[in-house]
């Protein structure tokens, strides 16, 4: 009988993190301090983080040791499986061949537990008793409870507002693991009550919310903020999905002519595609795609530019496509991907035409989820769900040239949270939101006095 | 470094199903015609179901083969992962080993794909068009719908109501595959609209449930009915669980001396246990306990005696032990064990003393629950969280005693779809609900002129 996933041993997996940083074929434009406009140093970013994660975030190590305290964790959901999506290639009656590496497998449920484990040691290894965070859909934050829990760390989540009703299950989680949850914006922070003030009924943001997070950090000695993607530290947890993926399809002796990810921070996706662009960088021909919601087009219609990583501007400048750091994207269900901004290696890289980017409506993603969880099953994230889009159009692609491509997606979570999108989706109350072309221009005037990204 | 988990390759399934019946260490009693109290035979049973299945469900025959397609699809997710709880031994401090078999990571997030994929497949052989089945907590109502979506077959589902009420989004998935949800009672069924008449209010039960999916394929030529427990047939198709945990335990270089799964119909603990009660026929020692809800005590408090399996009497009578058929239990939310019967193959090893049961309120249920998801990552369901309670409970006993005992128990789900429960649980709005000695009474008046079970 034909083979349905590729498993690995606990033993085989990945020893070290996969570091970008050293093999980017250009130099990518450095972090700035927004009061001075020079390139921030470590010391910079001490007050919201433990030194071992500042020293990855501008490490120039290509391979960096994981503990063994980290792996130990791990190996509670990885290695993860890498599946043939045979079925879903049949439905579509494709030449092409479909592999997606599962995430889901985590008690999360999604890929965010690979850094947030990571994340909390280091913490713990400086002698940090709180984290604080902030959370879109609760994937984030349920990973990072789960984690700190492990570490005996507290654990304080501001879930986006709008996330926060349409998710009340991912909260739940959040708790049992043991964190504290507060709706953002939240008056517990100046940056919340300034937001509040404005729009008493602001939905939220990823930009309010981090706002809130690294005040609190910011703010108290013995508590360090965590971001759940954009970071370069971040990016790196992720590489373990991608180095285990090389090892699999070599199993299944096979190679990816495309790799395809959603993106929102840009931290799933990176953690698939960073080992393959690789081999890239070393000459081997592939299309590497990041796939986005229509309605949060940063990559494919934001300037790359310099710009805040939140909303309240008390991250450094970063250089990468942005919709501006006071967007904020309509309530689609993929909160994951409703941020402004976009991971720096991941926005240097579209930049440097290492990778493409693809943006689709939330009802065709939702017509693909429900198309996937037919054919294979299991019942994606509506994050997910961009990347099944985007490799089913390829798929399709392939079929009208007659080429048998093979394609490789990262199933970055299941969507067991996300049902009463499905609900809203199968009685057909879910709506597109079209980006105006007045929202770009409103970015582009936002950051136009910010040092120019070049 | 210490392995985690236990993964075997998809080539070291299990080809064969263990049938139980022919190892019974003695006879068991057979099902009864509700008329002539006359054994049935297999012709009684062709409205209901296929005869591949009626034949299983009497075959004396040790091992049946897996059909090639059943496996192709448990492939999607077997074999299953077998755990060494190390976390929850620290935690307890015990020098008890614990190991559990993780049944969560079917795509409907229980074990009840195992035999719904076997029902479908078979169904799909005979031409049947359509299934009717009932689903308390929506367990087995989701992975119906999704292995008939697999075969092309239509699905419908009674869903006890006040499940269908407290877990919406279990209902959702059950819909994301195709399947039609009914909240039962419903008006759409002679049985249902006889339960209205009397208590418009009912909240439900499996057994009313059942009675109206019964009803509609024992009228529809083209429909027959599935049932997710109880039945022969369906112990044996869940018996690919314990046959791949007796080979991950040997790999482990360990054997169990206590096997622990929860008990509802009993199918969950029927396909970790039987594999290894074969063993125990053979002489090797070991304790197998069944766990059951205190407010759904069918094995420690109600009689072992024959009567119907469902409200509206429309199924033999079966020698089994039973709250009575017209038993409502407590809403409870392990949906999944609020069953008034019990499996005859489980009822005749514990009457004959070849296993164990004990019982345990909700709010230690949950305490365990709690307990497990914090130290292990993985947030199980209510049900699955019985066999969890009484884990601890031996594993504290074996610390008592200091002796260092090997614990095997079946985590049959997660609970992503139960935070619900968690939710109250964290809010301190669980209730334990003791059944009173009366409703035993009223058991033991309901059957007593129906055949006797010796």
């Amino acid at each position: 009988m034909q083979r349905t996933k590729i498993i690995l041993e606990e033993k085989d997996m990945p020893q070290q993190w996969y570091n970008i940083l050293p093999d980017m074929p250009t130099p990518m434009l450095p972090p700035l301090h927004p009061g001075t406009k020079q390139p921030i140093g470590p010391e910079d970013l001490a007050p919201l983080f433990p030194m071992e994660l500042i020293k990855q975030e501008v490490s120039q190590d290509r391979w960096i040791d994981i503990p063994d305290e980290v792996q130990d964790i791990l190996k509670l959901w990885r290695p993860a499986p890498l599946y043939r999506a045979r079925r879903l290639e049949k439905l579509l009656d494709t030449p092409a061949k479909i592999y997606f590496k599962n995430e889901g497998v985590s008690p999360a449920g999604s890929h965010k537990p690979n850094t947030a484990i990571a994340q909390a040691y280091y913490n713990k290894e400086a002698g940090i008793k709180k984290i604080t965070t902030e959370t879109g859909a609760g994937q984030w934050g349920s990973a990072l409870s789960l984690a700190c829990n492990f570490f005996g760390i507290d654990c304080k989540v501001y879930m986006v507002k709008v996330s926060y009703q349409q998710k009340p299950y991912r909260r739940s989680m959040i708790m049992t693991w043991g964190a504290k949850v507060v709706p953002s914006p939240s008056d517990e922070t100046e940056a919340g009550r300034a937001i509040l003030s404005v729009n008493p009924d602001s939905p939220g943001s990823l930009g309010i919310a981090i706002s809130e997070a690294v005040e609190v950090a910011a703010k108290n000695e013995d508590t360090k903020y965590s971001l759940g993607s954009v970071l370069n530290h971040v990016m790196l947890h992720q590489t373990v999905i991608g180095q285990e993926a090389k090892k699999q399809m070599e199993i299944a002796g096979d190679y990816p002519d495309i790799v395809i990810g959603c993106c929102g921070g840009g931290s799933n996706f990176a953690g698939l595609a960073f080992p393959f662009l690789k081999d890239k960088f070393e000459g081997k021909k592939m299309r590497v795609i990041a796939v986005e919601p229509s309605s949060c087009p940063t990559l494919t219609r934001g300037p790359f530019a310099y710009d805040f990583g939140d909303t309240a501007q008390t991250t450094p400048l970063i250089a990468m496509y942005t919709l501006g750091h006071t967007f904020i994207p309509p309530g689609i269900h993929a909160g994951g991907l409703r941020y402004h901004g976009m991971a720096p290696t991941v926005s240097h890289l579209l930049k440097h035409k290492q990778i493409e980017a693809q943006a689709y409506d939330q009802l065709e993603v939702f017509d693909a989820a429900q198309m996937f969880a037919r054919a294979e099953g299991f019942i994606p994230a509506p994050e997910t769900s961009h990347a099944i889009k985007a490799t089913i159009v390829e798929a399709l692609k392939a079929k009208q040239e007659g080429t048998a491509k093979t394609i490789l997606f990262n199933f970055s979570g299941h969507g067991h949270f996300d049902m009463g999108a499905y609900d809203a989706y199968m009685a057909n109350k879910l709506e597109n939101y079209p980006l105006p072309d007045e929202d770009i221009q409103s970015a582009i005037d936002l950051i136009k006095d910010y040092p120019k990204a070049e």
